[in-house]
Protein backbone atom coordinates (compact mmCIF):
# COMPACT_ATOMS: atom_id res chain seq x y z
CA UNK A 1 0.00 0.00 0.00
CA UNK A 2 1.41 3.45 -1.26
CA UNK A 3 0.41 6.66 -1.34
CA UNK A 4 1.15 9.64 -4.05
CA UNK A 5 1.55 12.89 -2.84
CA UNK A 6 1.96 15.26 -6.43
CA UNK A 7 3.83 18.43 -5.39
CA UNK A 8 2.68 22.10 -7.33
CA UNK A 9 2.55 25.69 -6.61
CA UNK A 10 0.76 25.78 -3.73
CA UNK A 11 2.45 26.72 0.31
CA UNK A 12 5.25 24.02 1.47
CA UNK A 13 3.17 23.34 4.39
CA UNK A 14 0.26 22.32 2.61
CA UNK A 15 2.20 19.49 0.84
CA UNK A 16 4.19 18.88 4.16
CA UNK A 17 0.77 18.14 6.09
CA UNK A 18 -0.37 16.17 3.38
CA UNK A 19 2.63 13.88 3.70
CA UNK A 20 2.10 13.77 7.18
CA UNK A 21 -1.59 12.41 7.26
CA UNK A 22 -0.58 10.07 4.09
CA UNK A 23 1.50 8.13 6.47
CA UNK A 24 -1.51 7.65 8.56
CA UNK A 25 -3.45 5.49 5.64
CA UNK A 26 -0.12 3.85 4.10
CA UNK A 27 3.71 3.08 5.20
CA UNK A 28 5.24 4.23 2.15
CA UNK A 29 4.40 7.31 0.71
CA UNK A 30 6.07 8.76 -3.29
CA UNK A 31 6.42 12.09 -3.57
CA UNK A 32 6.09 13.64 -7.30
CA UNK A 33 6.91 16.45 -8.84
CA UNK A 34 7.57 17.96 -12.03
CA UNK A 35 9.80 20.59 -13.62
CA UNK A 36 9.73 23.91 -10.91
CA UNK A 37 8.00 21.90 -8.52
CA UNK A 38 11.17 19.74 -7.81
CA UNK A 39 12.30 22.07 -5.69
CA UNK A 40 9.20 22.28 -3.89
CA UNK A 41 9.62 18.78 -3.44
CA UNK A 42 12.44 18.43 -1.87
CA UNK A 43 11.61 21.73 0.88
CA UNK A 44 8.45 19.48 1.80
CA UNK A 45 10.37 16.28 2.04
CA UNK A 46 13.13 18.01 4.21
CA UNK A 47 10.15 20.44 6.39
CA UNK A 48 8.67 16.75 7.27
CA UNK A 49 12.12 15.28 8.16
CA UNK A 50 13.59 18.14 10.50
CA UNK A 51 10.40 19.68 11.76
CA UNK A 52 7.33 16.71 11.89
CA UNK A 53 8.26 12.96 11.17
CA UNK A 54 12.01 12.83 13.28
CA UNK A 55 12.19 8.70 11.90
CA UNK A 56 11.53 9.60 8.21
CA UNK A 57 13.60 8.04 6.02
CA UNK A 58 14.71 8.86 1.97
CA UNK A 59 14.23 5.36 0.43
CA UNK A 60 14.87 5.92 -3.04
CA UNK A 61 14.88 9.11 -5.21
CA UNK A 62 14.57 8.48 -8.77
CA UNK A 63 14.45 11.59 -11.72
CA UNK A 64 13.21 11.37 -15.23
CA UNK A 65 11.99 13.33 -18.21
CA UNK A 66 8.27 13.01 -19.48
CA UNK A 67 6.70 14.87 -22.78
CA UNK A 68 4.31 17.05 -21.99
CA UNK A 69 2.04 19.70 -24.36
CA UNK A 70 0.61 18.48 -27.62
CA UNK A 71 1.77 18.04 -31.53
CA UNK A 72 2.80 21.40 -31.98
CA UNK A 73 3.79 22.33 -28.46
CA UNK A 74 6.06 19.01 -27.36
CA UNK A 75 8.20 19.70 -25.09
CA UNK A 76 10.51 17.45 -22.20
CA UNK A 77 9.95 18.21 -18.71
CA UNK A 78 11.82 16.77 -15.77
CA UNK A 79 10.21 14.52 -13.14
CA UNK A 80 11.19 13.43 -9.96
CA UNK A 81 9.90 10.31 -7.21
CA UNK A 82 10.80 10.02 -3.63
CA UNK A 83 9.83 7.30 -1.87
CA UNK A 84 9.53 7.79 1.74
CA UNK A 85 9.21 5.69 4.82
CA UNK A 86 9.11 5.18 8.35
CA UNK A 87 12.20 3.77 10.39
CA UNK A 88 9.49 2.76 13.32
CA UNK B 1 38.96 11.29 -8.25
CA UNK B 2 35.42 12.69 -8.59
CA UNK B 3 34.49 16.40 -10.47
CA UNK B 4 31.66 18.84 -8.91
CA UNK B 5 29.92 20.74 -10.93
CA UNK B 6 27.69 23.53 -8.78
CA UNK B 7 24.42 24.34 -10.34
CA UNK B 8 23.03 27.90 -10.26
CA UNK B 9 21.27 30.32 -12.37
CA UNK B 10 23.00 30.22 -15.31
CA UNK B 11 21.71 28.58 -18.97
CA UNK B 12 21.03 24.93 -18.48
CA UNK B 13 23.02 23.79 -21.63
CA UNK B 14 26.24 25.34 -19.59
CA UNK B 15 25.82 23.00 -17.40
CA UNK B 16 25.49 20.45 -19.37
CA UNK B 17 28.59 21.14 -21.22
CA UNK B 18 30.47 21.22 -18.05
CA UNK B 19 29.05 17.68 -16.97
CA UNK B 20 30.25 16.17 -20.06
CA UNK B 21 33.97 17.71 -19.93
CA UNK B 22 34.03 16.85 -16.20
CA UNK B 23 34.11 12.81 -17.46
CA UNK B 24 36.97 13.73 -19.52
CA UNK B 25 38.45 14.54 -16.00
CA UNK B 26 36.78 11.73 -13.63
CA UNK B 27 34.76 8.77 -13.60
CA UNK B 28 32.18 9.81 -11.52
CA UNK B 29 30.80 13.42 -11.04
CA UNK B 30 28.90 15.34 -8.41
CA UNK B 31 26.05 17.55 -9.74
CA UNK B 32 25.22 20.06 -6.44
CA UNK B 33 22.50 22.58 -6.38
CA UNK B 34 20.53 24.49 -3.66
CA UNK B 35 16.80 25.56 -3.18
CA UNK B 36 15.63 27.15 -6.73
CA UNK B 37 18.56 25.88 -8.87
CA UNK B 38 17.23 22.31 -8.00
CA UNK B 39 15.06 21.74 -10.45
CA UNK B 40 18.22 22.93 -13.20
CA UNK B 41 20.35 20.23 -12.08
CA UNK B 42 18.10 17.43 -12.62
CA UNK B 43 16.78 19.23 -16.07
CA UNK B 44 20.96 19.11 -16.93
CA UNK B 45 21.46 15.89 -15.99
CA UNK B 46 18.21 14.25 -17.92
CA UNK B 47 19.68 16.38 -21.10
CA UNK B 48 23.25 14.99 -20.73
CA UNK B 49 21.39 11.34 -20.47
CA UNK B 50 19.05 11.72 -22.94
CA UNK B 51 21.68 13.54 -25.55
CA UNK B 52 25.34 13.29 -25.06
CA UNK B 53 25.90 10.34 -22.60
CA UNK B 54 23.92 7.62 -23.63
CA UNK B 55 25.86 5.96 -20.77
CA UNK B 56 24.87 8.46 -18.07
CA UNK B 57 24.08 6.58 -14.60
CA UNK B 58 22.47 7.83 -11.81
CA UNK B 59 24.39 6.13 -8.88
CA UNK B 60 23.19 8.04 -5.93
CA UNK B 61 20.82 10.99 -5.24
CA UNK B 62 20.95 12.48 -1.58
CA UNK B 63 19.06 15.40 -0.22
CA UNK B 64 19.31 17.53 2.43
CA UNK B 65 19.10 21.01 4.13
CA UNK B 66 21.73 23.92 4.55
CA UNK B 67 21.72 27.32 6.69
CA UNK B 68 22.58 29.95 5.17
CA UNK B 69 22.81 34.05 5.90
CA UNK B 70 24.14 35.63 9.02
CA UNK B 71 22.54 35.76 12.32
CA UNK B 72 19.75 37.95 11.86
CA UNK B 73 18.18 36.33 7.95
CA UNK B 74 19.10 32.55 8.74
CA UNK B 75 17.42 30.21 6.67
CA UNK B 76 17.38 26.75 5.42
CA UNK B 77 17.90 25.97 2.06
CA UNK B 78 17.40 22.57 0.42
CA UNK B 79 20.37 20.94 -1.03
CA UNK B 80 20.88 17.80 -3.80
CA UNK B 81 23.82 15.95 -4.33
CA UNK B 82 23.37 13.84 -7.76
CA UNK B 83 26.27 11.47 -8.35
CA UNK B 84 27.09 10.33 -11.62
CA UNK B 85 29.18 7.88 -13.53
CA UNK B 86 29.48 5.84 -16.84
CA UNK B 87 28.33 2.59 -17.34
CA UNK B 88 31.14 1.76 -19.81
Amino acid sequence: MTENIYIGSKPILNYVTAIVTAFQRAPIVNVLARGRAISSAIDAVEVCRRSFLKDLCVDEINIGTEQMGSDDDLRNVSTINIQLSKTS
